[in-house]
């Protein structure tokens, strides 16, 4: 972490995405613009997650955003969970509307009412469909993109024959979730189920990938859901089985969302900005010509060909010939990310070399001008996987499994903060009790993020009252 | 047309769509889901629409869906056109709001309010946004696909230093709509003007591309405004230009919509259900086995490698292997609009040969199995130009330019009532005044379509006074 970010990181945060041009707040509270560059972030998302969907024979549908109040009511803990966050159409070409219609916060209760009527037979089963989508939450406190009252999403809704086949869906999903964090984001993600408190509201069981920032807090950067019949019970979703029999269908969702735009800002930023993996940079190479350029045309004219052989290749690179200097230039292109640098001047077109610079690292490589482009590919790969490398490193390192007491965890936390380091996240037991768990949180801010699927170590005893651990868990303070 | 379609169209159209599961009705009034066939039509719409834009410099961003009611009343046409329509959001997480917020039927006025604080220099311009979005507009009278409270649309808007500038995009973007909308969904359209009357609640000049459905009523495909300085000065979105003085931008916006869904359905449907044009169609061929086929398991073998040659060829493939009769299956892909079906059977393969029908043509061709995989890709290109003749041949046919009076008019759609025949459009002058535009809707129903930038004849006399004409106008029911 850098002197800026660790005076107050959501200073440098916020600063560091809009000097990058990434969002724009607005007079709606809570809700942001997603500019350009912010927006083809969350676009090479989409689109990877989307041909995994796919090819998982997953298809998109779309389902009204507007949710009648009477859909909420028919699951307790779904009404519980979202109730408070709610915004209401009440009125509508000049008239009062008969019920109120929520603005979706999740579509579970939509989908799960068509669902019963689109599935009969045991023939219509699996039904696997997802949608991308807005969807609102009002909550009070907000942050640009990690949350916002209005967020963009996907959410997953599948409908199975059985328990097993559910289960099966709702861990498929969280793998390709885990996947497409790791590959795609090259942020490294703990794997795991949630404790009943943090489940999804009307879910059986929960599981989420939580990704650590640079200021030690976690990120629920997905979650995937079996949900048993409760929704089926609720909205009377049956279909009759191969002995003629009607049963209840078993039904997941999962979801991602803009919040992913955060969190590569949180896990890769630093002192000078944006640092973008690659494969999702809306600008992955930028070319730059420096020293007297203007008069020597050469140097454009090698740039033009060298921008023309990457855009070939279907790299997404920029030629900045503006009238700048080359330093600002640089601290332009370094405050948005872009992953590779390249500066050519008349010394070096003599010398036919370049100068190659990652973002994410210090020194500049000279490279031989008839290798440039085959040494930029090769660096856009290897930038992708350090990064990873990068991350998984940091998180290692905060990452605590010698924190056994809440006594411990309290002074691990203000030993951290007197030595100027960030507390991280601790592996502790748990006996299972939602009291225990409560307690953590009250004391520490602490709260649990998942229960690892394969956890560094295990625990025997709870953090808070010391019995016999039921489970081992992350805990962390958390966006 | 029909006989199906010429006794009820709108009948035909709903069942047709529900039968091949595009869409299916939701408890909120005017609102849809579209099922996974009706969304990959708007997917492959999508693909290439945002395809061209990125092309032609737009990159995509997205704005709140929730607009201040303030910002209605800045733009007095804007308000008054787009307010009978609107649904307010009036309360939030338990608390009544202090203002009012709309669901966006159209986002100038939002863009308008954060564009005024990005555009600062002629520097800054052009501005070339795009954005993938629902909007809301809580019409009476809605129809799946063509007209419902909720729909799914991309809206561009751009800013720019000067009026050519701002009128060569509007002219640029509708040509893209015409290119997609003849190219890719097969339906011919008409660019043009749109009269005073029929503009954009805010634009100095609205284009549009129209089509005509096989009802010959018309549906706006497209629409492209010139925008003028109206919401820069509403909006306050000024740059300093080179000579340091403050200036309004120019502004367009553009959108096409998921009515164009329901537009290939009713320019291309028959008797027998949907007729999808290849480019856009969720399954481009279907594969099925005849005879006792179950006996033969080389002719599963054959179908299996014809399947795996077109997947890799990228073509989307279908094999039915479901116990249904060869009868039902055919009716089944025929009812989904399948461009091409294959059929093998024992005798075929015997003679090393496939039956092979293209949707919209009646007759079986055999073809040599070596060539299958070749002759279906020529099939499908060639039944996509071919559908874009036949909806081509089918407007012209009753794209009428002899009417010149009101009372020819009267006479004319007496006399295609009578014929069982669709009275269509008809090309006729207009002296360019609301009044007459008005009166002819009135003792007719026809409205003006627009002012073809081509039209196949130009008129002298107004349509309605007989006085001199100003414009040629294309008039006819419209959805």
């Amino acid at each position: 972490m850098t002197n800026q970010q660790q005076n107050d990181f959501t200073k440098w945060y916020i600063e560091t995405i809009q000097k990058a041009d990434l969002m724009d707040y607005t007079p709606v509270r809570g809700c942001i613009a997603f500019k350009p560059d912010g927006f083809e972030i969350w676009e090479h998302i989409q689109a990877e997650m989307d041909r995994r969907f796919k090819e998982t024979g997953h298809r998109n549908a779309y389902f009204p955003m507007l949710i009648p109040e009477s859909f909420f009511q028919k699951e307790k803990d779904h009404i519980e969970g979202f109730s408070p966050e709610l915004p209401w159409v009440t009125e509508a070409a000049g008239e009062k509307l008969e019920e109120r219609l929520a603005l979706r916060p999740t579509s579970e209760t939509m989908i799960g009412h068509l669902y019963s009527d689109w599935i009969k037979s045991y023939r219509d089963l699996p039904v696997l469909i997802n949608q991308w989508a807005n969807v609102f939450r009002w909550e009070k406190k907000t942050l640009p993109f990690i949350r916002t009252s209005e967020f963009l999403w996907q959410e997953g809704h599948t409908a199975h024959i059985d328990e097993e086949e559910a289960r099966k869906e709702t861990m498929q999903m969280l793998n390709i979730y885990k996947e497409v964090v790791e590959e795609l984001l090259a942020i490294p993600v703990y794997d795991g189920q949630k404790t009943p408190s943090e489940r999804f509201a009307g879910a059986v069981d929960t599981y989420s990938i939580e990704a650590m920032m640079k200021d030690g807090k976690a990120v629920q950067a997905g979650t995937s859901h079996y949900l048993g019949t409760k929704f089926a019970e609720a909205f009377d979703i049956k279909y009759l089985n191969k002995e003629n029999k009607h049963q209840h269908v078993h039904t997941t969702s999962w979801g991602t969302s803009t919040r992913l735009i955060g969190s590569v800002i949180m896990v890769h930023g630093d002192e000078q900005g944006l640092v973008l993996p690659p494969r999702v940079a809306p600008t992955q190479v930028v070319l730059i010509p420096v020293g007297p350029w203007k008069k020597n045309p050469a140097i454009m004219e090698k740039l033009d060909e060298v921008y023309a052989d990457l855009k070939a290749k279907g790299i997404r690179v920029r030629l900045d010939d503006s009238d700048q200097s080359p330093g600002y230039k640089f601290n332009e292109w370094e405050l948005k990310g872009v992953p590779v640098r390249v500066e050519l001047g008349p010394r070096d077109l003599e010398n036919n070399q370049a100068l190659m610079k990652a973002r994410d690292e210090s020194d500049k490589v000279s490279v031989d001008i008839p290798n440039l482009v085959e040494a930029i590919e090769a660096e856009l790969k290897t930038m992708q996987s350090r990064l990873l490398e990068k991350a998984r490193a940091f998180r290692e390192k905060h990452s605590h499994t010698h924190v056994d007491s809440l006594e411990q965890l309290s002074k691990h936390i203000t030993d951290s903060t007197d030595n100027e380091e960030i507390p991280g996240w601790i592996l502790a037991g748990w006996c299972g009790d939602d009291a225990c768990e409560e307690n953590v949180k009250a004391e520490t801010k602490f709260t649990t993020r998942n229960i690892p699927f394969n956890p560094p170590a295990t625990k025997s005893t709870c953090i808070n009252c010391g019995k016999e651990s039921k489970h081992t868990v992350w805990f962390g303070r958390a966006y």
